[in-house]
């Protein structure tokens, strides 16, 4: 098992890099999408790939923050910045990669984010509540900053924070009831990633409250 | 004077819990203005409720924070974003108890927040910055989120920042000069709920700059 | 040495608040641009001047925050906001004290954020990057709190976020690698002050990215 678990370790750490690189695409491909300059794209690019992590470490007191200690983070960021300024990816090549990467960070700092919450003491749902916080929180700031309803709000959107939760709270019953081990971070963090991609595919919507009130609702357009 | 306080304490208590389910309520209920699905209504829901209170606990290094230790702050939020998804309460039935139980909110964050302050060591003009913060900081997060200049800084929505700050001055005072008893921050908290909503029923507004130049000035809709 | 060490101490806790003030005014006049009222306007001058800071002192754990517990930041900030408010100051005389006192504080702040990230225990690209958030920061919770995309991302914004980092990264090897004396810094953040007055003088921009697709691209207006 230890060999399967090095290896997974591994993966792990290429694979958080990997969301690293993901999220800090969205931010600035968000940017180029805006007109801003190279300084634009580099700052929402660092602050999409890192905000998640940050948030995570000032909610458990861990300061200063990994991304402030560990510059692969910061580094992977700017380099995802620099290649989308320099490169202007075709349309139909950089959809799907891109999907695809942002749901693997996705659901690597889901578990990643847990297992640091439960690590520093917290609870069960407090740990699954600081997982979701973790994977969703760079994605808002992107948001906020270009002045958008965030995405993981948004009707429109596909299913973003449910499996990020969903992954979250398997995570947290496994680092709890079971004899943890790095592989079943890795399979949790895999479910979130599947069911991301299977709502892009199949169009999967979130639950719509049961009434619905067309007359006061104003569009959430842009 | 023990019984007083005792029943003080527990109304406090309460009262505390009111003030996140109406903040939750709030949240959920512009989610539902905004078209969000109940994704969406339970992240602004929670979001909205126990955000001022992160910022609080943030601040004054208190880490991890209450919300993510004591569950029935979450437990609350989640409920008042559940009856929301589920239940469109009638207009004319939405606003005044929402009003209210907002503005009850509003007073016993203040004095919470301001007492949380002082016993963590701040001075007096910081512990009463710090109340005013986290009885507005879950409404800004909402206002931000949903991409609106926040209400607090809107010029037609009535006295908010005021009256929390007032009472959020008067906590640190009693706290610091007197021999502080529960029922003391009951009353504050009163002082402040009464401001707010006799600023709603008589239309009371905050001073306008000596000046006002028209010419300049771009209308703040939306 | 010391002589004009002493004398530079000084004069870097003057332009301090000389920073401050600046960046209060700077938040002041969103809100009056907004058409808030008083506290708004007081509100969002607090905020923008001393966001930097409170950030910076959250990432690397210095809590309660230096804003929370030296009064003489939020007094000068709150009478930056007072000021604005009785005086309408004629758009000839506000814009180049302005644009230089904000200059001043972006340069000090850079310095200060770097230097305190040093002494914390940050390596050197950390300690860069914190004191580029320091400087940034405030202008970026004003114009997120306004509803504005952040200036320091807009490309028609002229250099900002370059010579605040440019500064953090000299004032950190400075502080790193040679005596560092206090006149350094003084003549480090002069640097960032006179790059961003230049650019302003001479219409420097950022860097756009090597292609620029004009299809795609939404204005950024407002």
């Amino acid at each position: 098992m230890s060999g399967i678990n090095d290896a997974a370790g591994a993966v792990q750490y290429v694979g958080e890099l990997a969301g690293v690189f993901a999220f800090a695409a969205s931010g600035a491909l968000a940017a180029v999408r805006r007109n801003l300059d190279i300084t634009g794209i580099l700052l929402l690019a660092v602050a999409t790939a890192l905000g998640g992590g940050v948030i995570r470490d000032l909610i458990i007191g861990n300061t200063p923050p990994a991304a402030f200690i560990h510059m692969e983070y910061l580094g992977t960021a700017v380099a995802a910045g620099v290649l989308v300024s320099v490169w202007q990816m075709p349309a139909r090549l950089s959809r799907w990669p891109l999907d695809i990467t942002d749901a693997v960070g996705l659901g690597l700092f889901a578990v990643t984010g847990t297992l640091v919450a439960h690590q520093s003491g917290l609870n069960a749902p407090g740990s699954a509540l600081l997982g979701m916080t973790t994977a969703i929180g760079g994605g808002v700031i992107r948001d906020v900053l270009t002045r958008q309803v965030p995405s993981v709000l948004r009707p429109g959107e596909y299913l973003y924070a449910i499996p990020a939760l969903l992954c979250a709270i398997v995570a947290t019953m496994l680092v709890r009831y079971v004899d943890y081990q790095p592989w079943m971070g890795l399979a949790c963090a895999a479910i979130a990633t599947v069911i991301r991609l299977a709502s892009l595919r199949f169009g999967w919507h979130g639950p719509e409250p049961w009434y619905r009130s067309r007359t006061t609702a104003e569009p959430v357009d842009q």
